[in-house]
């Protein structure tokens, strides 16, 4: 029942002295925050709240991802816009370009996961299986109660 | 290292047909929400929190009781004040008064878990143990953390 | 068109030397705040609100008054129990209890003022005339033009 | 004492058919909202903030003009990704593009105004001076009675 969660693909890495794969992630519970830089709920909401859960959970076994996936507004939302959106929302969590697909508007990694929109969270527990996918805003006590559910289950 | 959690001292029930204990509720997760009718910290935040979680977690195993652990203005916050402020705020969980001690103004169960002041969170484990005790404004998603762990622990 | 605005009549002052009267403050501008000590809207926002622009407006030929008008719950928002919130809450303008009616729930000036629940802001201009009348919260920058408009008509 | 405003120097218009002058105004009061796009001060506060007091003053002689004053990260806050960004937050007041400068990063009305940085309030009184320039979050209360005073004023 449990669906491995497919691998990311990032055109550039923000925040990471090296590219991340969640293969290599593998152990470790993750955080993927998928959002646009111009997505008003992603921006109030989603993304402070991806901070929040970076910073409060920096000594447990998660790791947070922020996967920049425009599907809207390409030009508007470029590499050059995300690096100054990252700089000014004094954003520190590893956050990834979603590489741009060849035959379409949806980046490949959003299309991979058949998100609806921006924001959208995925949770992958320790053994790489995706225990939830939410779209919208995500209420901190029901996060929070998720990642404190994966992150108790033994490595 | 773990602490058996002091059984409550309740002089009156709101929002239960019988009494509660924690006792008899061995096997549950327990969240107690010491709190004053009009203490402003509690009534902005930890009272709603409180009832977001009865809310949030109302098919899991989480038990959430309000505990009204008054040890200032006395006459002021009465049964029958309290009584009015559970319906204006339409609190729905189970509440209780902490049960007036004999020699000082601040109640018995209040001074059992030698709280500081309120609002306090008091987090117990299914097997009967503290595993949480804060005093202050409770984030949202570490609380949820903490839920979401003890939950996960086999009944 | 303009009413004028009927007298206070109340029965215990908080945080003023001697009572006061509307009569008295003819040349300045009122805020006539009526809330109740349990009512959910006026914690959040109205009692603030007028604590706010009791700071903001010190300076101004503007005077703030709060009017504990306790239409319901009467034995729970007693002169006992709203001295202890307005000491907790920090409130430091004038505060009147509305006059208990002979013949009804509702108090006197309330009730000469045909409020239609609490919280409501009145605005009383320099001549004593009603402005504004309002049910409910109350935007601030609509409330801030309110009283700027009045202030800025000659004494 | 009072300084009549600068007039604007824009090189693009949005939500608006024609461009706009301060001096076309003349007899209006003016709000002047100074931002850019990737402010998170601006985006959480003074922008929505603007976008609230066009529509509450929608009646009155009051006209919200946004001024896009972009003064860092110029590649990031092109006209192309402010679009989208009017777009997105569903802004609906006039926004102009300020001016670049020729010799430095500071653009052409900004300097006039000598503005510190965004968001930067200005507040035009239907004479054409100056009465308020305000850098920073502007509390509504306090914006609101700058503007209901000017719009006091006899035309």
């Amino acid at each position: 029942m449990a669906t491995l969660a497919p691998e990311l693909s990032v055109s550039r890495w923000f925040n990471t002295p090296k590219p991340i794969s969640l293969e290599g992630l593998r152990g470790r519970v993750v955080l993927l925050h998928a959002f646009q830089m111009l997505c008003p709920g992603c921006v109030a909401h989603g993304t402070p709240q991806a901070q929040r859960a970076h910073e409060l959970f920096r000594n447990a076994d998660l790791t947070v991802i922020g996967l920049h996936t425009v599907f809207e507004h390409h030009a508007a939302m470029t590499p050059v816009s995300l690096e100054a959106f990252i700089h000014e929302y004094r954003l520190t969590f590893p956050i990834g370009v979603d590489a741009p697909a060849e035959d379409g508007p949806i980046p490949v990694t959003m299309r991979r996961y058949q998100m609806r929109g921006t924001p959208t969270a995925i949770v992958i527990a320790r053994d790489g299986t995706i225990r939830h996918h939410g779209f919208g805003q995500e209420d901190d006590l029901a996060l929070g109660a998720i990642l404190g559910a994966l992150l108790a289950e033994t490595p």
